[in-house]
């Protein structure tokens, strides 16, 4: 995304949807190969996630929340990282030059750009004959050597997790016409919130910095909250104890699962969760529950860290381990 | 890029063909969903470029240089911008998963990683139904406020380049079947030199620190020399006038420029150089010239930067300015 003073066709396009969206000095608006990146002495944390047309969006997603999705499945991961947003390059390779489709797609991108103070630094538009493809490198800032990883959860800690479980999984069985959009026929207002579950994730950033102060280990549920967790504790050496009836449930979710019209796995295995899963001392959790109150997110308590390398168990009401068939979900 | 514990597809690629590659430490071994940057008091130059297959490489060029080709074209960046590589991040967008493909494709993606000292830090494989596409975005360090960009060229520097111009163009249309593949037909090492270097471009890095103790503006030659330089002297705003007769072809191209089998366009307009152009004052030219010798590269003053805002100007050996009917390769 470099050059914008001719008038082909690439240079055109990023002097008129993305220029805009270059307000961070280091982006040289757009006219550099390359862009600036100031660390002072922090560390840059750097994350990319890519969503593929048809893959990780649906062909008639709208074109805002393609953006949306497509910027904030990579603040997730600062969030969860304990990361300060500091900006995102982009790849977008485009098919046609559809104004009616970009007009939108940079507006809402580049309104989450200001929202979640993540500003576009630079990128590169290719075309395509295949599916749309959005490649985001996105970059954060953590204080020296205070990144938060995978690694650090210890026997006793708890395990926590942000917002609600499987919301999206079910968006999208309900955009594919499954169980839930069947279940759910005469209810529009919880369709919709799952479908904008699905579409637009809402990443935990406002919770980073107390991550950072109290996480011995986080990462973002993206593949299904069961199969995440295992990866965390693999990681760490360590098992985990998970009480189900601890899962926080939207009330659509939980009135699917009573009237047996979902299975558990839907909503543990699901994926797009974009939730913060993490793994906190007891010293700590006061903490990290009145940050998450003070910024309006919900976190809850879900189980326990243990001694071990046995794959995290899960505990039905009545103590019972449950058998999951599968994990995660898997986009590859 | 994530997670190396379990053995799902994507996993299992990553655990097999890219964790090799990632020798970092801040790469964490590519079980996190994150990388750390180290930065120290440098800053960080960003530079991210894709490659589409049957865009940007031709659907039956061979895996290993389709690898080095999608990093050599970002080290390239660096290198314009006086960098020193850091490391880089790789999405990988694939059809399938054929290892036959993949193997040696990231042999060479980390034999190019080790020799240009940027190792693979952390990355996403997703799957397309579509072309395959690459997608890097690489990092450099500089020390702050020293990147050399755009727009630091001033009346009376001399205009430099590295390398020679056109080469891979004519190798682009060697592999078509075009021009330069008749009249080469009967010349096979000649073809191969031009392929190989549409195939694999030889990014500068040796020269970064020259380029950046000396030249006022420099970018990398992508898209055709004429068109770059446009650019170079639209961002400082300035002109600038080249003599023909200096820029430094291969004795494949002069030839063919001799014979009348290509026109001189499809050398100065032409894609892929990858070749270092910068503007140095006269006070600085022969230090960077003699760096250039110490590192092996030749480096050729072809021109002058001038006051004012007209398009450059090419003069011929008579000293009549060249009309040009394209500026620039566009890949878009």
């Amino acid at each position: 995304m470099t050059n914008a003073q001719d008038a082909s066709g690439e240079d055109s396009l990023i002097v008129r949807y993305f220029k805009p969206l270059a307000t961070d000095p280091g982006a040289l608006g757009l006219v550099d190969d390359a862009a600036i990146l100031k660390a002072g002495g922090e560390d840059i944390v750097v994350t990319t996630d890519a969503v593929v047309e048809g893959v990780h969006y649906l062909v008639d997603d709208p074109p805002d929340t393609i953006a949306r999705k497509a910027l904030r499945v990579n603040l997730s991961d600062l969030a969860a990282k304990g990361a300060t947003p500091a900006g995102f390059v982009l790849t977008l390779a485009l098919r046609t030059r559809e104004e009616s489709w970009l007009q939108p797609f940079a507006e809402a991108l580049g309104e989450d750009a200001k929202n979640f103070a993540c500003p576009l630094l630079g990128g590169d538009t290719v075309s395509t004959p295949g599916p749309q493809m959005i490649s985001i490198t996105a970059f954060g800032r953590v204080p020296a050597g205070r990144m938060v990883g995978r690694t650090g959860a210890r026997p006793g800690d708890r395990i926590m997790v942000t917002g609600t479980i499987g919301d999206a999984a079910l968006g999208l069985d309900v955009l594919k016409g499954g169980a839930a959009a069947q279940a759910l026929a005469a209810d529009a207002p919880a369709r919709d919130m799952l479908i904008s579950r699905y579409r637009v994730p809402q990443p935990r950033n406002v919770l980073a910095r107390a991550v950072r102060d109290h996480a011995t280990a986080a990462m973002d549920v993206s593949d299904g909250l069961a199969g995440d967790l295992a990866k965390l504790c693999a990681a760490s050496g360590v098992s985990a104890s998970v009480d189900l009836p601890l899962v926080p449930l939207s009330t659509a979710a939980s009135g699917l699962l009573s009237r047996n019209a979902i299975c558990v796995e839907t909503l543990l295995a699901g994926g797009d969760d974009y939730e913060v899963l993490c793994t906190v001392p007891e010293a700590g959790s006061d903490a990290l529950i009145a940050a998450a109150l003070a910024s309006g997110v919900t976190v809850t308590v879900i189980g326990t860290i243990l001694a071990g390398d046995e794959p995290p168990r899960f505990l039905d009401r009545q103590g019972q381990p449950l058998v999951l068939k599968r994990l995660s979900y898997s986009h590859f």
